[in-house]
């Protein structure tokens, strides 16, 4: 029987200790997609209580704490801080099986050197403990990231972002992680969301170049991007909750343009048109400045009107779509392959049932002598855990290569969220070494610990940054 | 080597061990959703031999039998009970790996007493022994019902029931198992099905309103639903195989229901608002009465029509269907939560490809402080086996709180089949039990004593009786 | 810890070593589908070097090739035979948790006693002793053959082939291994295609009828099928990448054929009436001749255009579709039920996703006393490795019966992967040892014998072959 949470958390045979403790653990950390605010690490934001830096934006707490029955006013209300915490702290001991679980001790013991699980009998002590640490001067957010070993960091900003807290952050000496932006045009593709008109308005103010038709919204659009890129962005997102493809018209999607700006209701096959358009228009500048495209597809959003009116996005009302994407995402990635114009690319899939599709799809497009140019990206959002991680990495394996794999990243919100890359890799090393003790794979130590440190961090930064 | 299906059958591990035996094994069965007949248990019927009790209503074995490559005859047909029962003797050691083996080894044994496989050598010594069982006064209906440590039975039940058979049972003190019937509206809602205007006759002549438009329908559906809440029902039932959504239109609604009455043909966006409109009138109702709805999504029905013309439905020609059903799903959701009238679901998925969607999308209308609102229900019909079930098990975990599931039902035609409780626990005793063995969560015996109680009983009783 | 890939290579229980070394092993081979030519067989075709024989054709190794980074140069290009070994050498160690891994070892063991992993510093060595091997006298194809001790081989073949090699091969009483045709009408199916017309005209060059409508064409074909029955073929093939299912309608197919010989576009209406009236129609004469119609779902095709148009089909640019199948298929399958014309049909499925829900289907069609007259077929081209062997496997089992599947196939361009029937036998004995020795099957090894050698053997011969 393995003790709770020990030193070999997750490392259930000899040939996954020796690979974690040996070859993964000291390997730093690109985190190459996030949603943190690089204005706190401008100001080196410190937080005054754990719930602050804990519960404040994290949506799967939420989540686990209304399934529990926690009343709103505890989740997201004017609660204080301390008795959200003590919320949580009875909701947690509930939460086995979910990886929750284990982010929270995990957090607790790497950021507070916390050694009891969280429950209410602990709660009060734990929560003492964590504010004293993060009371101390070096326990910003800087020094979060520099306990994490993380040595890059790529932000998701909007094309209008001014990218100031970027360039204070590099010229700032006295802080040596590299922060970089990622362009996200979401907004700018989504032409039938409401603050679509809006949107243009500001992002026409922000290029210096009035949008009036299609022509003027990619010019806008190249313009940001080139901005980003002298900002040192390497990377681009696209979140393609659904994947609808429709022949490529810079006339029609002009004219859906116009007519979207004057408010008019657009038919599913012109916005298809549009969006198509507008992608196949982005993606050939990534591939010309040699940017990496990422695709986030399957994503439901905004299922509960009510809370989504009182309270917005991503506030834990999201769901996994069950859309057929693969004809059309194969014609979206086939026109650029035809022209020669397709970036390397990160597809990820919130369902998991696209696993096998996704990942035999992406493989048709490696080639030209480029190092895995195609990625089926790690285990998203609600598929961050054991299971769902472990169906990522095999299917990888079976299906392609997982040794190279470009790895973990956060997609948090929350900068103690790194401790998620540690789960990630004592996971790798697990699958790895039970392969090996198996007698599946040869037991070189040697070739196995660089694999694990080409998939916890040099294939990463050679995919994105060479 | 563990012996084969000794008391600990499913136990790999010590903890899986004690939280079986010590916690979940002594807890009552609240069977909240079967297809026994109710009158059966009125009349104490008692049943000739284990042919009649195990093999004449059970489409499972039929399934297998039929794939084994046995003639109907013996299956469905006019073989003697003997000649079947040898037959499934012949078929059953091929079962390996199919949940029937266990199913069938643990009712001998539960119930008869028989402590040797069921194979040709043995069959006619169990057949004898079974029989001799079933011969006893104490062992009609009611004495296997009491055997199971059953305390409360819901029995799924048309609108149009006179539900006596659950006030005989009601009256009865000599019979303390509580058996409440369940509404299930099927044949109102499935407007295309040629015996649709037939069942409005006979809600109309039931509920003593003659049904000449959408009105007197809902009317007459309320009034019985009124009836079935007198007889104690706390739970309604829906099969949408599939989930289509259409605008809520109560004035098409009723256009399409005359045109319904009169012969025509619908289409089918007349068939998704007539039944969308009444799936939404009848969930307000619920949510009212604070019942519980419960959605079966999936079934592919009667895929074989020589067969369907000679025995009917559900007789084994049933499948999986693979339909879209994420964003029609959520537009019936959202409409009830933006009114504040969701009542608590339960979802079910044949298709097992659709767990985490499922998932995911339930837990968006969890809050107001109500623990686990929305329940994904238990792994269903052809998921009911080991992997189905932990697969099941490991989606509410990772993606919500398994500790505050409602567990197992048998959704059984059979009185035998009560031991799929037992089947479940085990299950669940084991996934917890090796959590704690592999150090992923605390091995806190108490508390995970009990959460497999919670999950056996305690969550089923304040879900659908509190 | 277990030896790399030793005798016990997935056998990681004590009773799946018996049940492979003393009852698998030893079956012969059946290899009822795969795309071997002929021809080869027929003239004994020699093979100068291992690449020739193992890198020539098989776009598995050339996608795990394009995946690390190697130039098209040393994958299909002109590099000599021996610079692509050297590549496939260094990328081999990277392979870790692909199939072909495995599968390379195996068959560097199994045909040429290698008993060190293929990496750099072993590659000039292996490379010399394979082709030592190789060019030994008895070590043409026919040696390869008779060296994995198989029986029959059904290849696949186009209606318009002559057949002469099977002829030839028949003929020849120096080689008892039995070579059949399978009847594979695939191009006169896909009416879209631009090589369509093309293929009609050979179609009637070689059947002697001048194909100017529909009845023409099906007569062309039912010539075809009776000449190829004739030389022993006993199992047919359609490739159906998606099932569409249109109302067989013979005069609507004639005016689409004709349609489509006059270069006119079709609608997806008229081509699924066509595709589903022609399926019909020669599943139909396939019942009447007793032979097995395979179906093979899912294929999304050629989805890489600059390659396809420089290499042609089957070069490693196809993945997996998320088509709708459900109910397409049922209708095809329930049409030729009600007819009493439903020929033993396996279906394929190369997306996992629908196991279950195919599998389900497939088990309402069983029946008429047959032995598991539907197949759910083995686990398919991308699915072809231990976790989806596994999948398949369990699908099977939990719900229908596994131990009456007809057993694996190697599907395959090369005759070295033979080898394959030996990874699926251990993998099968795996299975049910681990059943045994949990204790959740009996542990009959005499049963659990007979088990495994009818799915490695008997099943395939019956199903087939009498």
């Amino acid at each position: 029987m393995k003790k709770f949470m020990n030193e070999n958390f997750l490392l259930e045979n000899r040939t996954a200790r020796i690979l974690y403790h040996k070859y993964a653990k000291k390997m730093p950390v690109i985190d190459y997609h996030c949603h943190i605010y690089p204005h706190q690490i401008a100001e080196d934001k410190h937080y005054n209580t754990i719930s602050d830096v804990w519960l404040d934006r994290d949506h799967y707490k939420w989540r686990a704490m209304r399934t529990y029955g926690i009343p709103e006013k505890y989740v997201t209300g004017d609660a204080s801080p301390k008795e959200k915490f003590m919320k949580w702290a009875e909701v947690l001991p509930y939460c086995i099986g979910n990886p929750l679980y284990h982010w929270t001790q995990l957090e607790l013991n790497r950021f507070f050197g916390v050694n009891e699980p969280l429950c209410p009998e602990t709660a009060e002590r734990i929560w003492n403990k964590c504010n004293a640490v993060l009371a101390r001067e070096d326990f910003g957010v800087r020094g979060i990231i520099k306990h994490s070993n993380v040595e890059i960091i790529c932000t998701t900003d909007d094309p209008v972002d001014s990218l100031e807290f970027h360039e204070i952050l590099k010229a700032d000496e006295t802080f040596d992680v590299t922060v970089l932006p990622s362009f996200r045009p979401d907004k700018a593709v989504n032409i039938t969301r409401h603050e679509f008109c809006g949107y243009i308005e500001e992002l026409s103010k922000v290029s210096g170049i009035e949008i009036k038709c299609f022509r003027d919204l990619t010019d806008a659009l190249d313009k940001r991007l080139d901005f980003f890129i002298e900002h040192g962005c390497r990377i681009t997102d696209h979140a393609l909750d659904t994947v609808e493809y429709g022949d490529e018209d810079v006339v029609a999607a002009n004219e859906t343009l116009l007519r979207a700006l004057r408010g008019e209701k657009l038919t599913p096959e012109e916005v298809a048109v549009y969006r198509t358009t507008l992608v196949l228009h982005l993606a050939r500048r990534y591939y010309d400045n040699n940017i990496v495209m990422q695709i986030h597809i399957g994503a439901l959003r905004d299922n509960n009107s009510p809370m989504f009116d009182r309270l917005g996005p991503d506030m834990g009302y999201d769901s996994i779509r069950d859309d057929k994407v693969m004809e059309p995402l194969r014609n979206l990635l086939n026109t650029l392959e035809t022209e020669n114009k397709l970036p390397k690319t990160v597809l990820y899939s919130l369902n998991p049932a696209h696993n096998e599709a996704l990942m035999t799809l992406s493989a048709c497009y490696n080639g030209h002598g480029v190092e895995c140019k195609m990625q089926f990206g790690c285990a998203w959002w609600f598929n961050d855990q054991i299971d769902g991680i472990v169906k990522h990495l095999t299917a990888i394996g079976n299906l392609g290569l997982v040794s190279k794999f470009i790895g973990m990243l956060t997609d948090s919100r929350s900068f103690l969220s790194y401790t998620r890359h540690e789960y990630f890799r004592r996971i790798v090393c697990n699958l790895l070494g039970d392969w090996a003790e198996r007698g599946l794979i040869v037991r070189d130590i040697k070739l196995l610990g660089k694999i694990v440190q080409d998939i916890s961090y040099n294939n990463t930064k050679k995919y994105f940054f060479e």
